[in-house]
């Protein structure tokens, strides 16, 4: 006989999300002022003067529901990547996507997923709500991909291949050369979802990209968002570029208003804020190059990156390990990102700052290693 | 052997959602300028002053990710309810905790789901997305609750018992003590979720709603939401007030930046935003009645309705069904919603507006049906 607290078995291993820390938890908990947050990948110019202006020019339309579907925002999409709109599902963040994707292509106790370890945790926790069963192949050492492993994993019923490119925490980004290839190994009735939520910082983007090549592989889905290129991290915003048949599967069955009316705004603003996004991509490349050289300059390893953040390990006798300098940085108000959760105890995530967050986290860094 | 096109057996059936229309859609539709739109029960006040500069102010936090987990959000809802922080999940509008809670509590295959004919779509299509069954007990011809019927249905694989009140699209509410019987009546099993979305507008609470003595009833969950007394619908924010139990559940399992950063923010300013509330209780009261009259006026039945809402039908013999006033309507610049997708074909869902919005509906009306 079941109780009242009797839930799917599932739920009850399930522990809570370990995000990146906000700056205001990291103020109270110190007594700090300013404090620089380098921890969530989030857009170093902050928010677009063009997307600020959007957001105030409509704030009066916050007690009006959105469209069912954003169409508006499906059709600037779609002209934006010169596709049919057919293919294009915005979501609340591409947390949404890989949600839907999982629900509607998986079966329950009978397909599996595959995916590289460590992943994206989305790709982890989404399969284990929906009772599909995930297996992960170790990256290598260095990051990079052991693709003959990851098709070893496939058969039958493996419903669903997510590959993260730019891949997350490592920058690693394998050549579209060898996406091609593991599309077109895999089993028949599998999808690839291939995941660029930083493929916007990678250039030129055919070389890393299937998207300029899409409509030459009919079980390839790929994965933007707004979040990072775009600015928009706060307020939610991702899409899916899908088969049709999925596309159309997807708007059945997601909730009709998950797109908040100023996300889809934004998003429709943000696609063509040229400026912004030249602006980005400079910043990005420039702090990249800054951060990687005063990393090494401490001796750190600092793993190759196409994304706008930085892995690194710290070097061999080093005064603090990772955490220990992750806690050192947090005292004195900077964020970075440890990397346990990814179980990667011994290493941590940067995301690049402008200019002067980066050269104060180099600096402070400097201090507390002593180097 | 499967496919690329596989996907769970429950899919394929899925319908598009049938949403109120928008405005644009009517305005391109119909070559209309100004449109009076009376079909998704949004705040005839538009959106609050408080909650506007509260937007404005916060647009250039637009980049960062909220909080996960929003907590000071919930603090602010925990205190406006003066109930702990441990029972309050907010979500990407309560259509996100509907889903949490069949996805939680509901095991696919084994347990089954029970509420009325017809019912908010959102519990039947997350009962089925959820590969779940839902039971439904008919309405009685004047919308009111059945509760003998709907308790005939419980067995003890009942998971979760959904019931609003007040209803949509009747706007029926039953006394707290037809609903305190029937949290008593439940198997222990069972969780009775009671959708609140509309009770802002019911007064007295303690007559109406089980929240007062909420702490009376351990098997009870109540979901609010932002999106109509506190003009928030198109920011997307709802929450429920859960067994703490489950309210964890909810926190590990949902996806941890759900909620946007502007409908966190928005919603704390709108919490004790009380001139606003207090006009808006106002002007859906006397335009409640403005509407009654008028209908009644011209022969409709109106039924009863503690929303902001008003279901009618048209009086026999009338010039038009209630598909052709639909229509009509449409081309004249006003949208009410029509209830096919509830399977109420004869009769119309009519949200109430500000005084000069109900008098046009009013008059186009009479003009319509030539009464």
């Amino acid at each position: 006989m079941s109780d009242l607290r009797t839930v799917r078995p599932e739920i009850p291993d399930f522990e809570k999300y370990h995000a990146g820390m906000a700056i205001e938890e990291i103020q109270e908990r110190y007594g700090l002022g300013k404090v620089i947050k380098l921890a969530s990948n989030e857009n170093p110019l902050g928010t677009s003067p063009v997307v600020q202006q959007v957001l105030k020019q409509n704030a009066g339309l916050a007690f009006r529901y959105a469209q069912a579907g954003t169409p508006r925002l499906h059709a600037a999409i779609a002209e934006h990547l010169g596709l049919p709109v057919s293919r294009i599902v915005a979501g609340n963040g591409s947390d949404e996507i890989i949600d839907l994707l999982v629900r509607i292509k998986a079966r329950p106790g009978q397909d599996n997923i595959i995916a590289f370890d460590p992943c994206f945790s989305m790709y982890k926790l989404q399969a284990k709500l929906c009772g599909v069963e995930l297996r992960q192949a170790k990256l290598k050492p260095d990051f990079s991909f052991p693709w003959d492993d990851l098709l070893a994993l496939a058969d039958e019923n493996t419903a669903i291949c997510f590959v993260t490119t730019p891949d997350n925490p490592s920058g690693f980004t394998p050549k579209a050369s060898e996406l091609e290839a593991l599309a077109r190994a895999l089993p028949p009735q599998c999808l690839l979802v291939i995941d660029e939520a930083y493929m916007d910082f990678a250039q030129p983007l055919e070389e890393y990209s299937l998207l300029p090549r899409l409509n030459e592989f009919e079980n390839v889905a790929i994965l933007r968002t707004f979040s990072k290129m775009y600015g928009l991290a706060g307020l939610r915003l991702g899409y899916g570029i899908l088969p049709e048949w999925l596309a159309d599967y997807c708007l059945r069955v997601k909730l009709p208003f998950s797109v908040n009316v100023l996300a889809e705004m934004a998003g429709i603003a943000a696609l063509s804020d040229t400026v912004y996004i030249e602006a980005t991509r400079k910043v990005v490349s420039e702090g990249r190059e800054q951060l990687t050289r005063g990393f090494q300059s401490m001796g750190c390893k600092v793993h190759p990156s196409m994304a706008n953040f930085l892995l690194i390990d710290l070097p061999a006798g080093a005064s603090h390990d990772a955490k220990g300098l992750f806690q050192a940085l947090l005292e004195r108000g900077i964020i970075i990102r440890p990397l346990s959760s990814y179980n990667l105890p011994e290493s941590l995530r940067v995301s690049v700052g402008d200019a002067s967050e980066n050269r104060a986290l180099l600096d402070v860094m400097k201090e507390i290693l002593g180097s």
